[in-house]
Parts: C-alpha cells; sequence; structure tokens
C-alpha cells in the first residue's frame, strides 16, 4: 500500500553561526539508525539555516530612523524591528492592524519580511531569512552528499499567513534536488480526460507535512520525508512565487 | 524517535449516490490489515464525499442565463458551468483573466465556488461541494464509531489556490473530531519565552500532506494519518474560515 514516513530527526543541538548544520544532520540520522536513501527528502526548518549563516542580529545594534519609530509606534511593534524589516523588504504589500506584509527579496509575499524573534537564545536579538535559501538548500544537499554518498533532496521551510483562513502553516523557501510543482496538466484523470490547469505545490505540502512533526518549538528542525516520489531534477523556490503581472491581490 | 506515518486506503470502488463510503472505508482498511486506532485521522477527498451526496449534475440539465451566457464568453467558460458556480457562490471576489474567484456558502474563498469537473464517470456533468462538508464529516465519523467502535477524526479535502504562491494545496473544507488549530500562544518556545500570535492551521497541512498520498486521479480517495497527537474536539472548518471583517484582501 502506498505509504509516505515522516520521522524527527531529534538530537540536533542549538545551531550557531558556522556549524556544519549537515555534518549534526548526519549524526542525528545515524544515532537514529537512519540511513540516507536517495528518494528521500529532509525539510530543515529555514531558524537553524538563519543561524548557521549568521542571520541573527541585536537589537541594540539597531538604530531606528524616524519613519521606523513612527510606523513602529502604528502598529504596536519595536521600532528597531521596523527598521529591520524595511532593511529585509522589497516593497509593502499591506500595512495595517498591526500587520506589515511585504515582499521580501526574494519574492516571497509574508509577515515581517521574515524578521522572527522565537526560538533564539537571547532575548534582544531578531533572526533574518537567508539570502539565498535555494543556496543554502544547495549547500546542505551537497555537504549530505559528501559525507554520506546519497543525494536527499532539502527543502528550507517558513511559516507563513494565508489571507482568507486562519493560521500558518509550513511553506518551501528554498529547494534543492526536486521540482516543487508537480503538473498533472498532460496526465488523465481516473476517466481519461485530461486534467486541465492542475498543478499542485508539492513542496509547500512537503513542508508542511514536515511541521505537523517538527510542532513550534523547533526541538526537531529537521524531518525525513520518506516513501514520497516525485520529480527529481533542478527545482527553485521561485518557482511557488507566483509573478506579479498574474497576481490579482498584490 | 517521533513518527508520522500516511498510508492510502487502495481499494474504494468508485462511488454513486447513497454509497455507504463509511462501510467502503472500514472494508478498505481491513483489507490492508489495519485497525483503526483512537488517534488515527481519516482524510477524505471531497470529490468522493460530494458523488456519495449526490452532489453532481448533469449539464445538460442546466439553462445558463444572459448573464452566465455574456460571463462565460468572456472567461472562456462553459456558460452552463458559470450557471452552476453562480448558484453556488455567496460572492465574487475577482472575475478576471479566466479566473472566477469566489465565497462559497460555507465562507470558503475559492476558485470556481468548488463546482469541479475532473474524475466524474462521464464527460457532461460536475460536482459541487458537499452543502455541509462538516455535518459530512460528523456521518462518516459516527458511521465508522459504529461499525468499528473507534472514534476516528476525520478531515474532508479540497484543492485551492493561494493567490501569492503557484500551485494549489489541498486544505480541509469539513472537520470532525479534532480542532483545526493548534494554538501556541501560551506556548513557550524552546527558550522559555511564549510563543506570541502563533496559531497552525494543522488542519491544512494534514490535509496538503494527505494529498502527497492521493495523487491527483483520486483511485485513493481517503489516506489514514497515524501517529499525529492533536486536541480532539468539536472542530469545525469555519475555524480556518479568517472573518471578513479582519480580511485585508476580500
Amino acid at each position: 500500500m502506498p505509504e509516505l514516513r515522516l520521522i524527527g530527526l531529534i538530537g540536533i543541538p542549538e545551531i550557531r553561526t558556522g556549524d556544519d548544520l549537515a555534518a549534526l544532520i548526519v549524526e542525528a540520522a545515524a544515532n537514529l539508525q537512519l540511513t540516507f536513501q536517495p528518494h528521500d527528502i529532509l525539510v530543515v526548518t529555514q531558524k537553524v539555516v538563519s543561524k548557521m549563516e549568521g542571520r541573527v542580529v541585536a537589537l541594540g545594534d539597531i538604530v531606528p530612523s524616524p519613519a521606523s519609530l513612527t510606523w513602529g509606534a502604528h502598529l504596536d511593534k519595536d521600532p528597531r524591528l521596523v527598521e529591520l524589516i524595511l532593511g529585509e523588504a522589497k516593497r509593502i504589500v499591506r500595512m495595517d492592524r498591526g500587520l506589515l506584509l511585504t515582499e521580501t527579496r526574494h519574492g516571497f509575499i509574508c509577515a515581517n519580511a521574515g524578521v522572527d524573534r522565537s526560538n533564539l537564545p537571547d532575548d534582544k536579538s531578531a533572526s533574518m531569512l537567508p539570502l539565498d535559501p535555494d543556496g543554502s538548500a544547495d549547500a546542505i544537499r551537497n555537504r549530505i552528499r559528501v559525507l554520506c554518498g546519497t543525494d536527499v533532496a532539502i527543502l528550507i521551510s517558513d511559516t507563513f499567513g494565508r489571507p482568507w483562513r486562519e493560521g500558518l502553516t509550513n511553506v518551501a523557501i528554498g529547494v534543492s534536488g526536486l521540482i516543487p510543482l508537480q503538473d498533472y496538466r498532460e496526465t488523465a484523470d481516473d476517466f481519461d480526460r485530461l486534467l486541465k490547469a492542475t498543478r499542485t505545490a508539492i513542496a509547500d505540502e512537503l513542508a508542511g507535512a514536515a511541521e505537523l512533526v517538527m510542532g513550534k518549538t523547533e526541538r526537531i528542525p529537521v524531518v525525513l520525508i520518506r516513501g514520497y516520489s516525485c520529480s527529481r531534477g533542478v527545482g527553485r523556490a521561485s518557482m511557488l512565487v507566483r509573478p506579479s503581472e498574474r497576481d490579482l491581490f498584490r
């Protein structure tokens, strides 16, 4: 019977700048008696990638501009955080009711340009998204291949909101080694008719599924997904971003 | 180690109006030597629920109004489908570039008010969403409890688009026996600070995860999820719908 397994890689320590995250993942898997297989997918939460890459800043080092002071008061946010968010944002999509919805340098539409204060070891810092999450995914994948000889696919996940639905879900912001969209447009349905206009964002579904195992405290920053057969190849997270000319809500 | 398993219930036959879907699910599970357990979750695709409930119409029986004829030409859609969609919609959110984005009677914002022509046995019909997907989920859950003595949670899933991201994902449109949002707002993070404003739409992540096993042809209309511990209780799909007064994009 078709079965998908999602296994939380417990035992990965708190990550610091410059750590060899891939080696820690390989070690955690080995401690769980898991050997990576060619169709395995690893979902890695953004926060540990940002920590490894030094994308954490001390709020005390930030001097807010007059605009950040004004907007901070208006949005009920620390003006130093607002300053950081504006620096990470390519544009503001909505600024209302305490929400600062932005387009990031990567093209993602998300709250606060991915700037976040949770799960950091001190109360006085904030993390930013990796500068190039696809590149981060490539680096982890290549390093695991060197260490184990196995080419696993990597997704970097983050937690985004949705406009019409309550609650956040995890989506993929970095991709390496799989095509993030499954194209059913040339596939026949059960009754031999072509399925029109159907592409599934499997990378987002995989990232969301992994969140169910990670939970929110991130003591499980990496989840192994086994049993999912998808198109391998050069996938990029930008494939999941709707171009602004086709976007009716930006 | 924490592990989630998703198992596709193969062997469920083509569903017709009035079929005892719950009994067919129980039979399929038994044929796979699976015994339902109290924390199991079953994700059931909307299409088989709609078929069971007779929510399928012959397009030949629909007489399009003048508005549907005009809009059908404008949107390059069969005017009889447009007529059906308008009947299912509470309002139109956007009508542009071939897209008819609607609010359904249930409050869901989705394309075509959930009206869909895929995976139907003839080329001349269309399916609509269940009138009360939570009620449908309740009925399946109650019937399984009668048949097996086990209280499993049920999610009814459908495939929705997102405004800023490419590709569709499965979400929950019907809920019975679990709370669809996991509230982390009173939880401490790894460093004992309260996680603010974080609620995860676990029902949508569960539905999306199940899609990875279902694929799109729907020969696997039901997926068993085992190993996920969530809050049981009276959950409703409406908890996942953002009220229009808090919605910046409707």
